[in-house]
């Protein structure tokens, strides 16, 4: 929890004597593991170009302070020591996830580990100001649980539903939030949290966290699609997030897929949410039920072979594979990861959409190009506003 | 002309002396001015990071060497005192854009100048033999105009007609000249020109040539849009051209916009290409002309307001432009360079394409993207080329 102390800033100002070459040292070790999690004596070496003697000795003495601790580990079919931060020692963010009808909230040190979890739903129709309260309960429930204070944070990532315009800093026209537009969301939640926030929308956030922690960690091209209410993407392009001229991107539920379709809550028409997205496969299911059902019955329909429920499915995979296929012939993706709601059932939904997308791509583009189901789940987003509140404040450190 | 000689090698090996402290600020501001072109003092001193005292001194050294030139410009309403490399200093690459019926090659410094031109046609159906023998006949021809020979060269970018697989260097599928297809064109054509070469598809260098020295050069996020026998996109993305996973990217011709419309020569159906790319526009002109027109035909009914070629040239358009709302949606660009044969009656397209763009995306976005006309006409992509010679020399220094 600690941000770093006195004799530490000293050591960056540092003259080039022994002892403050020691503490650059110690600083740049402590910073390896603070980013990348318990290693190896010889990974550490290799992480801070340091001679494995020197780490050595850097390690003996942090762990003689109390900030590291050593275990044994397996490392190429040899015994190695492992060095992890002791937990004071351990930078820790929150990543709030807010959506329509839920706040969900960790506290996630910088490998990625879960430290506290609190999650809590939100009625139809919810105020701003419900929603805010909830966030600030929370944060000090989960803050509680591990013994924390709000200063012990690196600050706050908060993920909504909604388009930012970066110039602005405003929640945009498309959000599924209607009480948000118009927001400046970061300000309004740091006034109220009294702690440095970083905002973005839960796609993008979704693609952090894959590209940081999850199943193809560091892949450089990546694209995250979440299906929900609404189906936005989040864009990973040359190992970097893409956030364009003015923050909105991925909006593909927004693409047309029919020129003369039904008319969609942005303005246009035919957009790929109107025939894809969750509310319409539940609109979908209105004859075959006799009422629209929820999305659990949705998914409980499609494992028991209710055949309009698989329909509805695969005509959503279809047309969104379809998109999916003109996203790859546009970026060239190595991976495009699904998420959201309807992952129970992701398999089935995955094989339509592939089958969408090589009818819309070249053979070669398809054939280089994995789809995957999503590595965290529902706290892909949360994890993904923890993950841009630990790069935020290695950026103001 | 000039690669570094021996002093500058030795100077950036070098102790930490005072003369070689002269020659290797001497090297950075060479390599300063060869980048930008000519420079003041005061930009030159900023660009290096060296007081103005020192740049004065060395700007005198060399110009007493006969390395630089001076000249006096006005800067900030003020005079001052402007540099340039002497013409035997800069650094020249050969820019090479062979298209289905044509070659052009230009030799372009690095800030951009056209130092000499040599252009010819291809006849339909030639052999790839006659295509490198009349590239060699070009490249031989401009150097000889400008006194140069190929070993003064930094090495010549090659731009063609279709995609290149990044994992082999093989040319794709979908290229527009069958006998290029599998063929590894880098490898071939060094062989052929004894000679650094890298390639890059037609779009792609168009993009590259509009970011290094076009009208909108520096913006980050910008898409080049070739409309011409085939439609592809270059993507410069967060100040980078955008490759993606195996090199196939901005293929903007093969996305879908009729799902029963004609098969396109990719294999799928209804691509934009089926309906805007040039020989479309031609072929629905057949009726009114009475037989399939020219380009250059298409052009002049156009300009003598033949509301056929209007009609056929504004479908395209609005097409292309729903296209275009979609990358839009997606991307976010700051600007959208339209280029290609059409750009004669291109204020006419892109009223068009613009009309679409907004039917396809939100206001916002909308009014944030610049749709606009080519900097270059017929020379974006030997441009391009030459700007990736440059960039690859640069890279082997």
């Amino acid at each position: 929890m600690v941000v770093e102390d006195a004799s530490r800033r000293a050591a960056r100002r540092g003259s080039g004597s022994p002892s403050a070459l020691r503490r650059a040292n110690t600083e740049r070790l402590v910073a390896v593991l603070r980013y990348r999690g318990p290693s190896t004596q010889a990974s550490l070496a290799r992480a801070t170009g340091l001679s494995p003697a020197t780490v050595s000795n850097l390690v003996r003495m942090l762990a003689e302070d109390g900030q590291v601790v050593t275990g044994t580990t397996t490392a190429n079919g040899r015994r190695a020591v492992e060095v992890s931060l002791a937990e004071q020692h351990r930078s820790v963010a929150a990543g709030i996830d807010v959506g329509r009808r839920h706040v969900r909230l960790l506290l996630v040190a910088e490998d990625g580990e879960v430290l506290a979890e609190s999650f809590e739903g939100l009625p139809v129709g919810h105020s701003l100001q419900a929603c805010f309260a909830l966030v600030e309960e929370l944060l000090d429930r989960a803050l509680a649980e591990v013994s924390l204070e709000r200063a012990d944070l690196v600050g706050a990532g908060v993920g909504i539903p909604g388009p930012i315009d970066a110039r602005t800093g405003l929640v945009g026209h498309a959000a599924l939030l209607p009480e948000w537009v118009g927001l400046h969301v970061r300000q309004a939640l740091e006034d109220h949290l009294q702690l440095p926030v970083t905002v973005d929308n839960d796609a993008n956030l979704g693609a952090l966290a894959e590209a940081r922690w999850g199943a193809h960690a560091g892949v450089p091209d990546l694209a995250y699609v979440k299906v929900a209410s609404g189906i936005g993407a989040g864009l990973i392009l040359g190992g970097q997030l893409h956030r364009g001229h003015i923050g909105i991107t991925g909006e593909i539920g927004h693409l047309q897929v029919s020129s003369f379709g039904q008319v969609c809550r942005c303005g246009n028409r035919g957009c790929l949410e109107t025939v894809a997205a969750v509310p319409t496969l539940l609109a979908g299911l209105e004859a075959s039920v006799g009422r629209t059902p929820r999305t659990s019955e949705l998914l409980q329909l499609v494992q028991s072979g209710d055949l309009a429920a698989l329909r509805v499915l695969e005509d959503a995979g279809l047309v969104l594979g379809q998109v999916l296929g003109g996203l790859c012939n546009l970026l060239n993706p190595a991976v495009i990861v699904l998420g959201g709601p309807l992952m129970p059932v992701g398999d089935l939904l995955l094989a339509a959409v592939r089958r969408g997308l090589e009818r819309a791509t070249t053979p070669v583009v398809a054939a280089a190009t994995t789809v995957t189901l999503e590595s965290f789940g529902a706290r892909a987003e949360a994890l993904g506003a923890a993950a841009v509140a630990h790069a935020a404040e290695r950026v103001r450190r």
